[in-house]
């Protein structure tokens, strides 16, 4: 048996989890356990896990870590209660030197003693703050995937990880752009307030209507452009680094945790307030 | 020649870093290079460095990280033009096997090519915000420490890094305990909101005028007793883990980082806003 995107949608969190785990749930996971937080997938050995958690402390907009697990345990159990990361998520990508290998349902035949799981906030969270502001997001409005571009602005190395940031843009009336800045700076696990705004030029975007990933969106007169880091960051610096292994999830099929989309921190055993 | 409290207080970052760097000043950093952000130091051999990432993250509150350096590097580059972090700390500690070995003023005759430097966010940065506010900070108003306790609260694990979390307490006017509750959630690397307030058995401390570090502070009528994640968690975590080495700043004598207070993210490099 398969549920639909529809059935999931109106169903508990425990329920979603267990059709993504018995393999009964391969399709995009936003708008799914409304509520609770959402995270992008990193699995890599142990030997490049200093150096990636250090590039994310590095980066915090593009790389939000909102959880590591320890070495060798499936149990991603700072976010879930009962979180096994081989099967939990819709679909995976396995890249063998920083090349797409082939994608799966689960990894239980991958998984080793010697990986480390990183999960990193999403931008789901701030874009469902701005639709409760009233600000409308043209493509979530038009069921697309944001326009995301890479921009001429440098992360911070670490040991092999690097390269430049990609941006994700939306356009935002000029009358709210303050309220914007200030809504999304209150999620920092979320990307937090956005990089740029304004003349794509600016940060060497040169035709703001040919994304390098993602769809086209536009922007209307008396609108801005707003860039706010974006989660493909990482996945390029890992790509960089051509790591022998490492496994993501599939875009637009991630992670959901048992975290409160608007907890304080993502960590599951931690506010006793 | 040797610089007093109240000629550096007057003085710029740069005289300040220098003075310091030269071993012409041993004291507290509170109050100096105002505007900048202050870190605890916990510096320690790459093999545990993993471990104890991983513990910061799962423990935010307590211990906020806000830089990591590269492995054998000196130099705290995300948080500073020049900060070479082997004499740009007054004093530090050198603990042994989980035991205070001796302090030091520079750590250049010990440094190794395998250690790792993580600085965290420490209280500076609430406490100016809630003075800001005009709130009364006690201990800051008497020239004391702020009391500080061994609470019942369990940190997250990480392998050999565990422990209690140990909290400091700030009493607080009744009626303005949600806007401080408020102002403090704003400042995530300086600890965040408060992890408990009121009736201080609650988290296991059985005589709020006895605490186990620093000094007891007064609650009065129409005041709650609020506790905040301490930066004496990680340092018991460390004593805990009994490594061989770890060297950390003398307490009250912080390293003085290039990042503004008030920076949404503590690396340098990184906003373009």
């Amino acid at each position: 048996m398969n549920f639909t995107y529809e059935e999931l949608k109106k169903s508990s969190l425990a329920v979603v989890r267990d059709a993504i785990r018995a393999g009964q749930y391969q399709s995009n996971t936003a708008g799914l356990g409304r509520g609770y937080l959402q995270a992008n997938l990193a699995i890599m050995p142990a030997e490049n896990a200093l150096d990636f958690m250090r590039y994310c402390q590095r980066n915090p907009k593009p790389c939000p870590l909102t959880g590591v697990s320890d070495t060798g345990n499936r149990m991603m159990f700072t976010m879930g209660r009962d979180i096994d990361i081989r099967t939990d998520v819709p679909a995976y990508n396995i890249f063998r030197d920083g090349r797409l290998d082939r994608s799966v349902t689960d990894i239980k035949d991958i998984w080793r003693d010697d990986l480390v799981v990183f999960a990193l906030g999403c931008s789901f969270t701030f874009e469902n703050a701005l639709q409760s502001a009233g600000v409308a997001v043209w493509h979530i409005d038009n069921n697309t995937t944001v326009p995301m571009f890479q921009s001429n602005i440098d992360t911070v190395p670490s040991g092999p990880f690097s390269g430049k940031m990609v941006v994700s843009m939306r356009a935002i009336p000029e009358e709210r752009l303050d309220e914007v800045i200030a809504i999304s700076r209150r999620f920092p696990l979320a990307h937090g307030a956005p990089v740029y705004w304004g003349d794509p030029n600016g940060i060497g975007i040169t035709d703001i209507s040919s994304p390098d990933w993602g769809d086209a969106a536009p922007v209307e007169k008396g609108q801005v452009p707003v860039f706010w880091a974006c989660g493909v960051t990482p996945q390029v610096a890992i790509a960089n680094a051509k790591l022998p292994i490492c496994i993501t999830h599939k875009p637009g099929q991630m992670l959901i945790t048992d975290v409160a989309e608007d907890a304080e921190n993502p960590v599951l055993t931690f506010d006793r307030s």
